[in-house]
């Protein structure tokens, strides 16, 4: 198969998965609701999802055991974005092309909605670990995930970037800021992805820095399309980290360097794929996909 | 032993863990960790977290085995009020006699502590539960907490008063804020205590009831204290849910009749306990004491 049809057959099983997990109601609560849907369906890439479901399937495991765990990533992912467009954090009032969430629902709404996603997220991971056969490998990613998405991660990541708005960042904060905001998350949707088929500790670990990796490498490429990309492509305005004096690697280092850390990565992580395959040709052209992109 | 000297080995088992939970840092993430920490410690009565501990222990295992769980949740509870107390919800600056968390941190910091908050509780309840000899409780308590604290619970409790502010309210509305925004949490610290100690399920939606009777209970008195209260008592201005127009059972029912209703709801609380004989001596005291409380 052609590997966009295999992304879009992720993307569908995902979008699926979502909408079946936030039920609209007409409870008193049905205004949080609305707006946690609205920004989970505003455009997302699914690019953690997918890369759980096809991590696991390529270890050899059906990727919809690994499902819940990717639509809860996918929520985590979302909450992030809907806090961190906050006026109190990077006040951005579009995102992908669409009002944010506290435009749209106001703010008070906007952070119950950042609130609830981040809470369904265990709920569904828990519920689901609840009637696994082996609830020690949902637990296990689970782990991975709270770990990655906690103030030792994303959580971590974003506090640095916040308190260093408008700074002269050095190197190594700079290196703080892209592994725990962007690295985590993706990170964990590899490890949990393989925690899902089963590997030994040792083995997601390996894969937890392969994630690491092509974290970095999506972030790296994402920085170099605020400069260089085009707005109508973006969604939002070109050169808004710039603005905001936002830390970036093509800012630290210049463009080329950038250019060549991300062949780097892209190589260490295409090497890992090596002993499975075809059965690694979807993460293979994803991977390919994601550092080449232009928008 | 006097149930007050009980009560205060409770606290201080779980202050103890909540600051081993909490380890500051000299990384970037170091000002979240240090804002998480202040509203931890911020003068909490602990009455979830004890309440945990105790019927686990007056189920018959030791309240220590539910000690993470009652950490969580305490981080929960703390959490919620983080966020409540924001500008675009209830606009408090300060509670419990000090300035709140985005007085002292800022807005975004405040958002980022919650956020902390809310995951640290599920990495720690998932850490815990991966070692558990019957990891199946921790799984139950787990979800009973996650559940709880949603949108279905705690949030969309929230989301209605959030909602309703300003606004005349009637019956039905009164009763999902109070059953969603404080009942869910009370509840789930008895049924995840009776869950920790290997209760079956039939048996944990019995203390679930159990614990949402006192939870109403407790609600309603606070409110009778906002309008009775004296504010140096309450470290909080008297009157302030009335000068909010916030929904509240005595506005709608008057003193008298919200004095009956708690009355009402104690006992049914007490003649639970009743099979337990002196095992329930702690929470028979616990209870009468939180209905007859003065601040």
């Amino acid at each position: 198969m052609d590997w966009k049809a295999e992304m879009n057959e992720y993307i569908e099983m995902i979008n699926k998965a979502l909408d079946d997990y936030i039920i609209l109601t007409e409870e008193p609560n049905a205004i949080v609701l609305e707006s946690m849907k609205y920004s989970l369906f505003a455009g997302g890439k699914r690019l953690r999802p997918v890369l759980m479901l096809a991590v696991c399937g390529m270890l050899g495991k059906k990727p919809a055991v690994a499902l819940p765990y990717a639509c809860a990533l996918e929520m985590i992912h979302t909450y992030s974005l809907i806090h961190d467009d906050l006026p109190a954090m990077d006040d951005d009032e579009t995102r992908r092309g669409k009002p944010t969430n506290h435009i749209v629902y106001g703010e008070g709404v906007a952070i119950l909605a950042g609130d609830g996603l981040l809470n369904r997220a265990f709920e569904i991971m828990t519920d689901n670990t609840l009637t696994l056969e082996e609830p020690m490998h949902g637990l296990k990613a689970m782990k991975s995930i709270a770990d990655a998405s906690g103030v030792q991660g994303m959580i971590g990541g974003q506090t640095a970037d916040l308190q260093n708005e408008g700074k002269e960042i050095n190197d190594s904060m700079l290196s703080y800021i892209h592994h725990h905001k962007t690295g985590a998350l993706i990170s964990a949707a590899v490890k949990a992805g393989a925690q899902m088929a089963g590997v030994d500790d040792k083995e997601a670990d390996q894969w937890e820095n392969i994630g690491y990796a092509l974290g970095t490498a999506f972030q790296i490429q994402d920085d170099l399309l605020d400069i260089e990309g085009d707005a109508a492509e973006m969604g939002k305005p070109v050169g808004s980290d710039e603005k905001n004096k936002k830390a970036t690697y093509p800012a630290l280092y210049g463009i080329e360097k950038s250019r060549k850390k991300i062949n780097e990565l892209t190589q260490q992580v295409l090497e890992a794929f090596n002993p499975y395959g075809e059965k690694a040709d979807f993460l293979r052209s994803l991977t390919e996909a994601l550092v080449n992109r232009r928008s």
